[in-house]
């Protein structure tokens, strides 16, 4: 049987820590450098050969850094003669660009894909991927984990939520499954947001589809960015009635204006996963992260023992 | 027959105008910017479709930016149905990282011709790799251009230089044949620098193979990073007996305290080429750039005439 070894890059090196814990392992040995010309320097400090390796690292921002620096590990890894190389990405950056929405642009969540798979990865785990459709970007074994359980389970123990009276809320119809599966697990009903513009250059109306009157309203989404949407939402929640509102997501992007959004929102509480690291001027009292150590390190371990791991999504 | 086409990036965006006017057309329009959250955003603003295009990037300092950059316009470009994708890199960055050096050490400059070839392109140009070897990197079609003529013809047109005592200098063993070719073009001898270490943690010592007693001494490289080497040498060489050092390479990386290196080095002269631009703070009396941008435009016209590029090196 192979060796498990486990290594992280520099976007998340707490959380690969706690799964490197939770899987009862010592991350192995590496360093990743800078040249003075700002190339990427990696080593790998421990012999690998025949082993099965996991690589954590999200690309988040600096995405490209980030990336740049899976994709050299990847290489290094790879040419060290391990048995397997997966790579571990709790948040995939350019998810987004999924599609050619106008003429003439990339589709750059599928070059991305093709660049891991051309470095050297032979599997990927990812995090709630911004679309579904993104699993078949990838030739080679991809296993796609999700975080409403993980979420759902924030507010079912939470005494201050008045389970009761929940509604789980869509912040767009691309969310609805999403939402779906939450409600479901908070035997909640669900609502919709539904945004619209009249005119171009117009602001947005946010008309919500359900009756959220002295409801407690949850928001869920998978990204929340620039905070814009999520904030706009909350405060047309109230004015229809909600009694308060929370939100939560997979990935806390958080750029530019986001948490002072956050902060100046009706939202009473945002929860996060941590599979984006938070800078420290980000961990405001309203933001809650949740870990997903537990689920990736379950993931590897079965994944290392061939064992079925889609269990862990019920 | 198709229409040429050419784009620039963001890392030299001054060659790449010297190059379209000097192919005589304009450049071709796109946008590149970036998200709130770094990520690159890429927009082609024509129609390209069945065209012979060339995107020029160097992927200079930030090399991980410039890289990405590269990748996710050849994404756009072969989406959009261009006919030919050519990539022009008139500095190929991560070329030093060219074999494994140490165990379990990554290729880059092999993954990073995988990179390019996966995005799309099916040709690239470049201009003096770090190692000859690395053309053996792509499969695609590629054009390998020499600066040794332009920097020889500078040092042939130069009234100051005495042609008659020049001596042209190789910093190390690696770029004896480059030292060589100038040689031959100055009509001048050559010699070679023997730096080595007599023991670990001892400083080199510069060890001088030919005479330079009275001479001009060239020194002739590829790249010039920190220039620690270069600016002992040239030490050396006065030490040595030369009357005064002149130096020159065709990729001016000067990081860290380069610049500060050669304006305190008893070097008369760098001269450079534009493969990389410099940042206003670079720009030193002591440095003279030459543009490589009749030579790249020359490549381009005769590679889209399906002409011959070797007589380029004549
Ligand atoms: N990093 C990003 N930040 C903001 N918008 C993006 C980003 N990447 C892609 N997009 C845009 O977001 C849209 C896709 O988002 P969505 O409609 O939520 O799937 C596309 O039109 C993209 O142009
Ligand atoms: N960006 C860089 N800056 C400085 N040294 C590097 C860089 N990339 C690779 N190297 C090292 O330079 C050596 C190769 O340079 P050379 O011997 O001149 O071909 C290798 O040992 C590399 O580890």
């Amino acid at each position: 049987n192979s060796k498990l070894k486990i290594f992280s890059l520099n976007s998340n090196k707490e959380l690969a820590e706690q799964i490197a814990e939770q899987v009862g392992l010592p991350l192995g040995k590496s360093s990743v450098t800078h040249f003075s010309d700002g190339e990427i320097q990696i080593n790998i400090e421990e012999s690998i050969r025949g082993c099965d390796v996991f690589i954590v690292q999200s690309t988040s921002q600096p995405v490209n850094e980030n990336l740049m620096e899976l994709l050299i590990m990847i290489d290094a890894v790879k040419r060290a003669s391990a048995r397997t190389v997966n790579v571990v990405i709790p948040y995939y950056g350019y998810a987004r660009q999924d599609r050619k929405a106008r003429s003439r642009e990339p589709i750059t969540a599928k070059l991305v894909a093709n660049l891991l798979e051309t470095a050297g990865a032979t599997r990927v785990v990812v995090l709630d991927l911004h679309a579904p459709q993104i699993q078949g970007f990838f030739d080679i074994l991809i296993d796609h984990l999700v975080a409403v359980p993980l979420l759902s389970d924030h507010f079912l123990n939470d005494p201050n939520i008045d389970l009761e009276n929940a509604i789980i809320v869509s912040p767009d119809h691309g969310g609805v499954t999403r939402a779906r599966k939450m409600a479901d697990r908070l035997k909640a009903p669900i609502a919709i947001i539904d945004k619209r513009r009249p005119r171009p250059n117009v602001a947005e109306v946010m008309n919500i589809v359900g009756n959220v009157e002295g409801k407690t309203a949850i928001i869920i989404d998978d990204i929340i960015d620039t905070a814009g949407t999520i904030s706009i939402a909350a405060s047309a929640l109230i004015e229809s009635g909600a009694k308060e509102v929370y939100a939560c997501c997979t990935h806390p992007v958080l750029s530019g204006p986001a948490v002072q959004r956050i902060q100046d929102s009706v939202i009473k509480e945002l929860v996060v996963t941590n599979s984006i690291a938070l800078a420290d001027e980000k961990k405001i009292d309203k933001i809650k992260q949740l870990t997903v150590a537990p689920l990736l390190a379950e993931t590897i371990i079965r994944v290392h023992e061939q064992k079925s791991v889609s269990t862990l999504f019920d």
